[in-house]
């Protein structure tokens, strides 16, 4: 679309970031321009949720919401070009995203993956078209990240064949909930389910999830339904987020998703897996598509606010230049490169990474359920939370200072930047808290990624995690086989070597995230002591733990940028990549410079080069900023804001 | 007001918050409480508008307005009182807060600073009670930063004794002005002033002020003036920001606020300060008291995000507790209790430099202008943008934060924290960007608080301070008497002694100003070499100025605290003050790790005591934060949000 009219720096630099679904993403593009998706202040939110709607029913004809689910006669679809679609809109408006990933992501993802022949029968092509509009009712008031404890319950009643819904308290109200203010019909209702096979006490099973009527055809509650409105949240204003109470609320059996676990009629429960944590656990898994939708998007809504800030920092000027009478750019001072280059950089390899989770979805979404290798997936599932962490902290991160970064002009809502920062707030909070994302990353590391991780309670954990702790210190694998390679083969003092190159590059990275698992692996071990408490010995690792977790992140996301970087060949836009690799690489080491020192892993010496350094690659990434940010590939619609094209902004 | 209910520690510990001014926060506290003085979502920014104007009429009987003014019969006022009246409205609605600040400070600080006895019969008794209503006509969409070089021009006619003000490019349009977009009547306009006396050539003598109207009685631009509304911004819904252009408007000689200079009926221009650059910022420094209520409202906005966050986290519960059937409140966690605590314990060290700050101007301005102590005015200045800075960014932080902490809840705008930061993330723009004034703080540091300092441009400093630089770095005397005192006294080596002594504290905070004026003195000393060139100088100094800047602000707040809890008796509160400034000092330390081992004022040893401090502290602070938040003394309205007072929100 507009690639005609940039050089070939940036259209190689493009290419690299658009990966495998460049057509998906030129399409989704092209949609955006055409039909000027960009967010706004100020309309109202009924007028700004029913524009969304109207958006997502043009979406249907470009087939990519299709390609997000396999078809009647087992063709599997295009998982990643239907996430990779739904990424793009990050450089549209991400209340259209969102609106997006609730009816085609979460609810029917739920559809899809927990439900079985007869709910896609019934349900698919619906929800495709839009004809079924869902939710995805899961969080609740008083649990959010903890939602083995939801206490929304599903009772079996075999005298009808039908399960009772019902919010037995306040806290148990659904909450939050996308599409649940207004639009949705249909919820993907998670909720304890109770039953009792003959002649035995009812007992609940565990979280499942069932399909429940919310509203009927004039948007009226149905009976024993109540929705209320969430209302004006911090961004998103085209998102209805909205409350469900039920009370004592019927429906068929048959609405039980049952692909994992069933009930038969007179009230018998049966499951493949006979853990109810582990079940419960197993069907999150399927819907991690969710969690990568969200990193993805999220991360391109901060490529969108980095370009702006970018571009206006390449045409305003402020103070005077030496030697003659026109000012400076904002980007000639260092300090400004500073605050903005370091995190092009970061958006550079958590893209990359990005684009490695969604190509490892799609391999394992694209065969049978059954089919997929049990350690891939587990794998995915924890670089998915863990890209889902660094992306939308970073974009988070980078639209906050991209507004600051442009002044007043930043804040005024026609230069979108404040827009996008309100909207991406919330993306490091939904589809998991990072912080909580970024302990299960520690945890799956730590206990080599098995499986019974994610269903034990705190203490369980610990004392999972002090038994195989020996081990996994010694043992731990996070280095993939092909950077294991890499690495082998250099028998270089990462001291005395090139901070410049990749092997240094990752040696240092894989140092830390060694030594960190190393001590904390250490000190659960203590809760091996017979005296010990296990929720003590957490507490007093949990920071710990976290630090783990951050620097698996950082080691994952510079993996992948070795890696897009070792396919390339020689080219200006390789060697552009290298420096933008060689700043993340410093910027994240002097982030992390006392822990480096303090552990003998940098010298002091190599500590102050470090911060030169970081000053040395802005100054050489300076001339090609321009070039970096016309790489995201953004809509020339969601650049045209007056701070970029009046000229009153510049002098 | 709701002090009878609280217990004596938080008495204690709001007695040292709350300062000289405490009876005017009540008299404020109780207009929030009894007026309902939210901020609220979604009303249509006209409606919001108006009715901020409404609040500030009911605030006008309240008497701090007046009390900002001298009256005529020379009077000083209460200006500590004013600055902490508007800061207290940082607890309600910031809209408030900045209308009010541009009306009684910025609009009403000109008149009253820049302004002679002709001006303040004419407008001060009708902008107080509002019969008067102007905005502050600086920043221009082309310079907000570099106001020096604004481009509006008042060009005097002698034939008609009449300037005319006009608006020669696209980027000289007055821009983001607060009331500009509607409610403005008058316009305290800055203009670079050309006049020719008798026989001369028409020459610019800088940037002077002038009251100018710019509308009518109806509302209506007065012709010549073309006045547009900057419409929806990134919070603070109800300023009315607007674009003011002028096409030749004629205003009367008299309209120039003529203390620093006047025109006489001739077009002779006389001045008692030579330098147009150095009256320019004498004129700029009489109106510091917009930038210390900045720093002082942003600060209180934070203290209340911050009181909703740690409310939230003593009534929310997540996860099982080990050992009986509840859920762990979530400040029960380490990285809870390390997301919230430090930044409240760095809230208290901003909020007691605040009140020093706002002391000071009162002394200062409580004399004839004249009489202040120059050296002393010199030094607020520095003070009051080093404030500045760090109480608004923290400030923006904690909002940024406390939202984050909150999870969904935090994202409802009816729990009120998305607004708030919405409304804080520009303090850290206005009344001086924190950036450049990061750096202008560290600029007077290095010259010695030479008044010179702001007047030169980049080049022109560079080559000054080079000239100065090895006195400054034998002399610098940035720590006061008082503290020098307390350090002359101990003989201690900081690394043997104990980090929970205020006086380590402090040497380690001077040794870090210290080192870094030194090596910065060192790089600017190159500019004396015959072929440096200066701005590749300041360049290469940027980073490591705002260094300079941070390190002097931390230790500004650490030395207001340890003063404070100095004077204060052994007492519970005078204990837990130490705590706080003990999480203060450690957390700031552990924030600056890699700089403090790098240069070996730390210890390896001594950093991993750092980082396990920070969590001893957070955990001893934990059964008192909410007498922390409470000491705060937020009005209970500003506390009733749903999340704090709903049921469902907790299990």
């Amino acid at each position: 679309m507009t690639r005609a009219t940039e050089n070939s720096l940036s259209n190689d630099l493009r290419a690299v970031l658009d990966g495998r679904w460049a057509d998906t993403r030129d399409l989704v593009r092209e949609h955006i321009q055409t039909r000027g998706l960009v967010p706004k202040a100020g309309v109202p939110l009924a007028e700004y949720r029913a524009e969304m709607l109207e958006h997502m029913r043009a979406m249907v004809p470009l087939g990519f919401p299709a390609q997000g689910f396999s078809s009647a006669d087992g063709d599997p679809g295009d998982p990643g070009a239907a996430i990779t679609a739904i990424e793009t809109l990050g450089y549209g408006d991400l209340s259209l995203m969102v609106k997006a990933g609730v009816q085609w992501g979460l609810f029917g993802g739920a559809v899809e993956n927990l439900g079985t022949e007869s709910h896609h029968e019934q349900y698919r092509q619906g929800l495709i078209d839009l004809d079924v509009i869902g939710c995805f009712a899961m969080t609740e008031s008083g649990h959010g990240s903890d939602v083995q404890r939801l206490e929304t319950t599903a009772t079996y009643l075999p005298e009808t064949g039908e399960f009772e819904i019902n919010s037995p308290t306040p806290s148990s109200r659904k909450d939050y909930i996308g599409g649940a203010g207004e639009h949705a019909r249909y919820a993907a209702l998670f909720a304890q389910l109770i039953t009792a096979g003959p002649g035995e006490e009812p007992v609940s099973h565990g979280v499942h999830c069932f399909v429940v009527p919310i509203r009927d055809a004039d948007g009226d509650d149905l009976p024993g339904v109540t929705t209320s409105d969430c209302g004006y949240k911090g961004g998103l204003p085209g998102v209805d987020n909205g409350r469900i109470l039920f009370d004592h609320v019927r429906i068929p059996r048959t609405a039980l998703l049952n692909r994992y676990a069933d009930v038969a009629e007179d009230g018998t429960y049966s499951s493949s897996i006979e853990s109810d944590n582990r079940r419960f656990f197993t069907m999150l898994g399927t819907l991690v598509r969710g969690r990568v939708t969200v990193g993805a998007s999220g991360g391109a809504a901060g490529r969108l606010a980095l370009a702006i800030a970018v571009k206006y920092a390449l045409r305003r000027r402020q103070f005077e230049s030496p030697g003659d009478d026109g000012e400076l750019l904002l980007l000639d001072y260092r300090a400004h490169q500073r605050r903005l280059l370091p995190l092009v950089a970061r958006a550079y390899a958590f893209a990359v990474a990005q684009n490695e989770v969604t190509e490892q979805l799609h391999e394992i979404q694209s065969v049978p359920p059954g089919d997929a290798d049990p350690d891939h997936v587990r794998r995915l599932e924890t670089m998915a939370a863990a890209i889902k962490v660094g992306h939308t902290d970073l974009a988070s991160y980078a639209a906050i200072e991209a507004r600051t970064a442009c002044g007043g002009a930043g804040y005024m809502s026609e230069n979108r930047l404040p827009l996008i920062r309100d909207d991406l707030d919330v993306f490091t909070t939904f589809e998991g808290d990072n912080l909580v994302l970024t302990q299960l990353v520690a945890k799956h590391l730590l206990t080599s990624y098995a499986s019974e991780v994610d269903e034990l309670d705190t203490v369980g954990w610990v004392r999972f995690a002090a038994a195989m702790a020996r081990d996994v210190a010694l043992e731990k694998s996070a280095v993939r086989q092909v950077v294991q390679t890499v690495l082998d083969s250099s028998g270089e003092d990462p001291e005395d070597s090139d901070l410049t190159n990749p092997e240094t590059q990752l040696r240092l990275f894989t140092a830390r995230e060694d030594h960190l698992v190393r001590t904390v692996a250490a000190r659960l071990r203590r809760a091996n002591d017979d005296d010990a408490d296990e929720f003590e010995v957490f507490t007093q690792t949990q920071d710990h733990l976290l630090q783990v977790g951050r620097a698996h992140i950082d080691l994952l996301a510079l993996q992948a940028l070795v890696d897009a970087i070792e396919k390339l060949p020689e080219s200006p836009a390789r060697d552009t990549l290298e420096t933008v690799r060689d700043l993340f690489v410093y910027s994240t080491l002097e982030d992390n410079l006392g822990w480096y020192l303090m552990h003998r892993h940098v010298s002091v010496e190599r500590g102050k080069a470090i911060r030169r350094g970081v000053n040395e690659l802005c100054a050489r990434l300076r001339p090609v900023a321009g070039d970096l940010v016309d790489a995201f590939g953004v809509p020339e619609v969601a650049l045209d804001v007056p701070m970029l094209t009046s000229d009153a902004a510049t002098v």
